[in-house]
């Protein structure tokens, strides 16, 4: 059997549909990393546009295309262009994923629509109570991914444990981490730290099977004290836009001062691996964890190379069969990643 | 009537109490701001060896000095360290306070001890239903109030409230902005969104008289379109370790990176402007609002010039009568910043 096709929504994303092609080809050119073979890719878009863009650009290389005549804008509300644009990019991709045309969806579009087309349009795995978006930085030189940054605001205490166990499943299945820690976001390192949803989940991670390293703190995103951090979807949301625009206005403030010490040229060069680290497109964007298909969202302002990145990801999470993993990790501790 | 005391915990932070010594000397001393008369600072500590470092540093220029035997040190369980010690130096200032000898305590010991102690032996101000933990930040160069940063992780809808009625008097009482704006932290800007407290907090925000310009999010701290950010203490509490680790860690790779090119010494002098605009305790480190007295709780690692700006905000806060306006407004919507 072919392996499973990526569905690219090649119309979401700020610098769409052109970042999103060059993306495509790079992904599948013999630059770097494993390339990808171009009949792996479907292109989801706008048929016509994307063909002429793609004969400006050297031709098509083998990708298949599929039409969607419409598109969801980044400031839309998710819901009301669900609704309203049944045949948009993101829905006639997460489709085909529900069709099993495809193993997953790509796109660097509209986050809440892409959330809101996989929840509704693909379901859960067996056994996830709450699909959850993990997101993968490099801050201190090796991975660390959190969950969940944004779907489930007020998790239960079970849901934590849950984002725990994915977690540690796909950094094992597609960042080769053997047996990853996995810490609870928390307001001190001490059992019995924070409300009581996070007290019992606590209690509940400690028999999970899992590699539990306790309570871990804001600033142990950049000790490397552990892989997996897991929390609620409203205080990671914060905290992802907080590191992003920190991250952005720190190397701004630090390029200023170079500059009045007419050193701005050399500084923009000398900082860019600090920007990289900080970059979470390095690792392909965000992944939509617990439900029935790989879903990979990657940042809208996403170049080339993200998208590149974005598409590996989603080509990792398939052949390794993270969902399977998953769907067999909750049915049974044993084939959780261990402590 | 003589001006309220300042009762200096002299025994709390790590470099206690040389630095806190030395910092209070800076406070009365005519360099840059406004000197605080000596006779208005309570030197609180080890009384004999207070005397024989101040001898040590040029002599004692007018302090009061109030013995206190015990100390608490940074790692002790905060309850159990207030039971254990009755006569710590966090204790026997705060208790000045709660006496009438003090106006305000200052300390740069461990934050939940002075928040436990001040919470307990002061009592809340007239109508505050939850004392907060108020932090400012000087990052895009004009400053900005978060609150509540750990001292009320799961507040309800009209603590909120009352943290944005609170932030917006001491920020006009202290900070000279005449009508701060006060944004809610979410996880997106339109009303409506994140949990049932904040939706309901939204509605309260809206007729509170306060000038309020609705949601507001991780990245917005770095924006400068609000004055007072609110959110839960827990959210607080991640994002403000978090930002002092991030920006620590991010000069770190940026030095790094100049070293490589052979400019550390000159990198690690011209980056001080950057370090400095990301150091809270620029604006005399967290004022605890809401108890009856004034409590700032500076930075652990605090040096003298952190010491001293400490101090001077405890001043401020006295002088300007922040806890008389923060009950006025909280009973009178017309004594309140206004939109």
């Amino acid at each position: 059997m072919a392996a499973p096709k990526i569905a690219l929504d090649v119309m979401g994303g700020d610098h769409a549909p052109s970042a999103t092609l060059r993306g495509a080809l790079l992904a599948c050119s013999p630059g770097g990393g494993t390339p990808v073979a171009p009949t792996r890719v479907v292109l989801v878009g706008d048929a016509p546009r994307l063909e002429s863009e793609l004969r400006g650009l050297g031709g098509n290389p083998g990708f298949e295309i599929a039409h969607a005549s419409q598109m969801i804008e980044m400031g839309d509300s998710p819901a009301h262009a669900l609704r309203s644009k049944p045949d948009s990019s993101i829905a006639v991709s997460t489709r085909m994923v529900a069709e099993k045309k495809a193993g997953a969806v790509v796109s660097m579009g509209n986050t809440g629509a892409c959330v809101a087309a996989a929840t509704l349009g693909l379901g859960t795995l067996h056994g996830v109570k709450r699909p959850g978006i993990a997101v993968t930085l490099g801050l201190t030189g090796h991975p660390i991914t959190l969950l969940d940054m944004g779907a489930n605001i007020a998790p239960k205490a079970q849901h934590y444990v849950q984002y725990g166990a994915m977690g540690s499943i796909y950094m094992r299945d597609c960042l080769g981490i053997e047996s990853p820690r996995v810490g609870l976001l928390n307001v001190g390192e001490e059992k019995g730290k924070g409300t009581g949803v996070l007290k019992e989940a606590y209690e509940l991670f400690e028999t999970s099977g899992l590699r539990f390293v306790g309570n871990v703190e804001g600033r142990d995103l950049f000790r490397g004290i552990c892989d997996v951090i897991v929390t609620d979807g409203f205080t990671g949301n914060v905290v992802l836009k907080l590191l992003e625009q920190f991250s952005t206005f720190m190397l701004g403030l630090v390029l200023k001062e170079l500059e009045q010490h007419g050193a701005a040229d050399w500084g923009k060069k000398s900082l860019q691996s600090v920007r990289k680290s900080i970059d979470y497109s390095t690792y392909g964007g965000a992944l939509l964890l617990g439900v029935s298909g790989v879903v990979v969202i990657g940042h809208g302002r996403s170049d080339e190379r993200a998208v590149a990145n974005a598409i590996a990801l989603g080509v990792r999470a398939v052949d390794a069969e993270v969902n399977k993993h998953i769907e067999q990790g909750l049915a049974s501790r044993a084939a959780l990643p261990e402590g």
